[in-house]
């Protein structure tokens, strides 16, 4: 079956068509300034024809996936001749909240529970509603599946999800923790399972999602158990140009320091840190800063430590939450491509029995084994594809319906 | 010498004397309303004559000296029979900011320096300046001796104390993280490896003070290389009141909510937050919360188990940083004398080759080995005195002066 994944943002709507049975990608692109002005990109993957980007208006979602599909389904460049032979539709929702522990066929109930937890993401949740209706008006025989960011986290125990702060919060506004990148760490640590040749029953796996944004889950069985980000994606890990954990007793300060309200010291926590701001401005972009560090920039130096420390010490406290770990996994941008990170954050991890192989682990976006012959912890790398996982995951629910 | 230590808060005056030659508490006793009504408990530890409690007018931090003075030199109660017989007296200070790393002897100097961190500990240096200002005028003579509570984390690595936020507010207003604890962690990292008899030079050791505040710190080679808490001391582990570490999203979120102030919700992630918020406003009392637990509170048990697991995965964390751990200590109220939650927190560790054994584990004040004897491990309750510790530390800058 092929498959359509959405991922909608509130100006942007990034496309793939995925072939299940083969899974080949086919086609993939991106609508941009929706309700700007507008722009096209759209690549035949198959064909290798390169991309082809259009400067078009677009002043809604609704066109926008109008636009998709006449790409889609034109004769040169296209890889479907008509719209019937895209059998159902993925679509990336970021917020499922307590209520969405797994992927879903949409209907307009499911439509409703998505929009009742937009509070808990006001930014992404009414764009992934806006994509959900686009497609449903101009495709409304299709089947919809919603696939969610946070479901994958939500069999965390109480004890790693609940804050310590009065129960009210957690009773009336579900202040909780979620996690994100629940795709990605499901499909990784599935496919490590794969990878390993064992059941993933047996098995105490950490996943290492390091990108612009980071989270490290720990998944013990197949379920996950803990994860990094918490509430919101600003939590856990040093990100591109996230803080991570800090004092919460930070925000006050600043606030008051710099005179400025508590939405502008989260703004700031949310895009001018991480190492971003370690780094003195310099950039969120690691090639950037390995650069600068090898020009002698200090600051750039302390960012890149500062990140390896903050993933190696989740590392560390993972092995805790599961008493153990059979398999370390590194994936997205950063994961899948900075050997020089994946090696200083081994540096850590000898007493866990492990080490990297340096050899080995001279790779860029593909699955190798990295670590040692002999280590008792095997570490991968092992890329990540969301999309992939969305495909899937819709396929089985369509299926089954 | 016979030195006085003094501990002093806003409205109170702790104090002890202590005989350094032979490490025994002479006296100790608590000045308490100081500025409000008044109220004196004494006791002569060594002659065992129970406590004194005064119902006195203590205007000042200054009579509230004079008044422990004149218990110390009571010819029926005191100890001592002339202030001459007084050494030294040491002082607790909480924040000593960047400028101390070790305790100084107090002049004019250091007490500006001990003002300019007051930024930093609003609540705690200024209290403790009194108390230094009220010694200094009733014992011109003494020399005296400030110990931080934040030296001992000086050591700390760029990477463990510095937050992936814009560079500008370490170098602005010196946002990064101190650590608090610091006598405390010095002490016991200090006696475990006179205990376990090795140089603490080659040691990996991981302090759990746990407490109504609680800390871990990593301590490689005697030196400090990281601690739970933060730029202040609600950062870290879940506490009695305190909410540990939380998503700082959470911050806006609530203020927002409940259409109330940044400094309302961070009042309420010190006061009523931790074991306390997460038991439903139970206790902050871990004895209260087994009994909670025992007769079958859900919210109670949640509590405990978070508080054990939050420990657990600095414990992991710790051992990450320092590449291994060869040495865990448990100290302070609740980590000397709760069993159960060692037991809990002992549960994660199994796979650093490492078990709490039952039996030794029922230890309740004292030192006491309490993992199996084939553990790769040590564990340890080892009980904290922060006042002897003071004591030795003013003995030591006296003696060299």
């Amino acid at each position: 079956m092929n498959i359509l994944v959405i991922n909608c943002g509130s100006s942007s709507l990034k496309f793939q068509v995925i072939d299940t049975a083969s899974e080949t990608m086919l086609a993939k692109g991106l609508c941009e300034r929706i309700g700007i002005d507008g722009s096209l990109t759209y690549e035949n993957t198959v064909k290798k024809s390169g991309k082809i980007t259009r400067e078009v208006e677009i002043p809604n979602h609704k066109v926008g996936i109008q636009l998709v599909l006449n790409e889609l389904t034109d004769p040169e460049n296209g890889v479907i001749s008509s719209l019937e032979e895209i059998g159902a539709v993925g679509h990336r929702v970021v917020h499922g909240g307590e209520k969405f522990a797994k992927p879903v066929i949409i209907n307009d109930e499911v439509i409703e529970a998505i929009r009742e937890c937009s509070d808990l993401a006001p930014l992404h949740n009414p764009a992934n509603l806006t994509g959900i209706e686009a497609c449903r008006s101009v495709m409304p025989g299709t089947p919809m599946v919603a696939v969610f960011d946070t479901a994958f986290h939500q069999t965390m125990p109480s004890k790693a999800y609940m804050y310590a702060i009065p129960l009210r919060y957690y009773e009336n506004y579900k202040i909780r923790k979620y996690g994100f990148h629940g795709t990605s760490h499901d499909f990784v640590s599935s496919e490590a399972a794969r990878v390993v040749g064992k059941p993933i029953e047996d098995l105490k796996i950490i996943v290492c999602h390091l990108g612009n944004g980071s989270s490290v889950s720990a998944v013990k069985g197949g379920k996950c158990v803990d994860t990094s980000m918490g509430l919101t994606p600003l939590a856990g890990l040093i990100m591109g140009t996230r803080s991570g954990d800090i004092d919460p007793a930070i925000v006050e300060y600043i606030a008051q320091k710099d005179n400025v309200s508590v939405s502008d010291v989260l703004r700031i926590l949310q895009k001018e840190s991480g190492v971003f701001g370690l780094s003195g401005g310099l950039s969120s972009d690691f090639r950037d800063l390995w650069k600068g560090e090898e020009e002698g920039n200090k600051n750039a130096r302390l960012a890149l430590e500062a990140f390896a420390y903050s993933v190696a010490k989740y590392i560390g406290a993972y092995a805790a939450a599961m008493n153990g770990v059979d398999v370390i996994c590194f994936t997205a941008g950063v994961g899948e491509n900075d050997a020089q990170v994946r090696a200083m954050i081994g540096e850590y991890l000898g007493y866990l029995g492990t080490a990297i192989d340096p050899e080995a682990n001279k790779v860029h976006g593909e699955l190798r084994e990295i670590s040692t012959k002999d280590s008792k912890v095997k570490m991968f790398v092992l890329p990540t594809n969301e999309e992939l996982a969305i495909a899937r995951q819709t396929l089985s629910l369509v299926e089954q319906a």
